[in-house]
């Protein structure tokens, strides 16, 4: 089946078995994953990924429908690998259990709350601004991602794709949102919800500014003009976050 | 010149004379314009604006280096044309004079300031939200653009178009955050900036969540399980911009 000149032609068989099927898929999508890493989401092409794992475009074209299908399924891997380190950092006692929705919130000792105020980014809240800043800037893969899911991503699948997608990254939203809600009793349900769209909207737009091309990154080295427009992810996304959860108490109507 | 078919042969002579050319430059931005604004920045190629001009792409290329240089060419005319809005919505006596950033404040019954607290979105915060809003809800191709800049524009044109571009681009935030300091006089400059900069990229990555492909809208108009996941932008924008104002001055460290 190889025919891509980067393959040693017999490495791989046609997948015939379902776990050999299963293998194969994994394969592609491991394969898709580092060349994104590598070279950016947007680089990275069908015929890139086939040659990558050896196997033939058309062969690649049995397990998913399209490049932008292969990406979706790796952005839905990636929002749950998300969301279940959210809880590990923010509510180790129930890692993964998705059950913080209908439990009582346990943090009394919120910076934001009742009171309406957000204090100066102490407490609670910070912790939350923290860790979100960090979850996102950990991960490249995810940001990258964000950004091209509404662009492309979910433009070039077919209905049943984009549902299961959606369904995957709502959960995973939902779900951090229920986190949230934990560590700030304070915040209603939709508030929680909103601050955590809000920061993974911007975590997708800021990733891209923080990670120019090789002509606009030596632009902002060489021009003092210009430097003030690069952005440094995790600092950026940390204020912003301390900001949207000092004002959603206040700005209440 | 003309060899697409699309064209009436000799409708278009090679453009020779300086306001000529002008004037074949200004064709091309204004067919890329009318094509984005119908199709999205991402479908719209090269030899599909050289077609509704009427030229080959070959003499398209005598204007532009690249597709991503029209655009970006676009871009930096949206922004000036945002910010000369601002003025005239936020700033009545000094539409588009850029000189704010050295005036003295001028609205003093600011929701937003140096008490710390940012009341319910009443005031000049709440004005401010408005306006903001609806100048990125009322300039798809603007918020269309701005998701692509970072994302593919700026990627893919020389650095003397990518330096020129973020001068304009800059200049345009920078005059935008003059202008909210000027409404807000509570907020430090870097505050306005940092809003600035948060709501455009916000209106850049929900945009495209709001204008789902013919696929995903459908979905979203036949599955109450995924209805929540679209964003009606300008509503979004606005209570985003309260809880921003609302979060500045009480977030600071």
């Amino acid at each position: 089946m190889s025919t891509s000149p980067e393959v040693s032609a017999g490495t791989y068989q046609r997948a015939r078995r379902p776990e050999q099927k299963l293998e194969r898929r994994d394969a592609i999508l491991g394969a898709a994953r580092e060349l994104a890493l590598r070279d950016g989401v947007r680089t990275v092409s069908l015929a890139d990924i086939a040659a990558r794992v050896g196997i033939h475009k058309s062969a690649l074209l049995r397990y998913f429908e399209t490049r932008e299908q292969i990406f979706l399924e790796l952005t839905a891997q990636a929002w749950r690998e998300w969301v279940t380190a959210l809880h590990a950092e923010l509510d180790p006692a129930a890692p993964g259990t998705g059950e913080l929705g209908t439990g009582e919130p346990g943090r009394a000792e919120s910076g934001v709350g009742g009171s309406g105020t957000g204090g100066s980014g102490t407490g609670a809240a910070a912790l939350v601004a923290d860790v979100f800043a960090r979850s996102f800037g950990d991960r490249p893969l995810l940001c990258d991602l964000i950004a091209h899911t509404p662009l492309n991503l979910e433009r070039n699948v077919s209905p049943e794709a984009v549902r299961r997608y959606k369904l995957t990254s709502l959960g995973a939203v939902g779900e951090a949102a229920a986190i949230v809600r934990h560590a700030l009793p304070g915040l209603t349900p939709a508030e929680c919800t909103e601050f955590v769209a809000a920061m993974a909207s911007l975590a997708g737009a800021l990733w891209q500014i923080a990670n120019p091309g090789p002509a606009l990154a030596a632009l902002y080295a060489s021009d003092p003009d210009l430097a003030g427009a690069c952005v440094d992810l995790a600092p950026r996304l940390r204020r912003t976050a301390e900001i949207l959860l000092a004002g959603l108490a206040p700005s209440r109507s």
